[in-house]
């Protein structure tokens, strides 16, 4: 299954409750779109947000945004890992 | 230790070779400025790069780049981890 790293730019007022909040609803519908969510990093001072997840397309990441909370990332980039 | 995302927006000419060496350079000098890399992810139509790294200041990061290779991030954004 792809991965993909998402990337939220600019999330206003975001806080590390809100993002978990918004993860936890990303966790709570992600089934529906054939999504796994699989770890998130974000910066309160600036508002980044990047979120690790696989999925079948990059549309399906929007998707699971979408339909959890309506904050839609900025950029989908397919990735490969390395360690 | 504070956790970093670096951000390589448009590395030219990636390949999953390329990338692999240059982080392999970057674990042989990381010691000296005391940072700690632990994954990276990469897409090579993009050319972007993600690193995740423990560091004491971000300066520390951009410094194992250079030593390493010469190639900078674009960003060095400190991060806290979601799961």
């Amino acid at each position: 299954m792809p991965l993909f790293m998402d990337i939220h730019h600019k999330v206003e007022g975001l806080t590390s409750e809100a993002v978990s909040a918004a993860h936890q609803q990303d966790l709570a519908v992600q089934a529906r779109y054939g999504v796994r969510f699989i770890r998130y990093w974000y910066d309160e001072r600036t508002g980044k947000v990047f979120c690790l997840s696989e999925a079948p397309t990059p549309e399906a990441v929007r998707a699971v945004h979408q339909a959890a909370h309506g904050l839609l990332a900025d950029e989908v980039v397919e990735v490969h890992e390395g360690t």
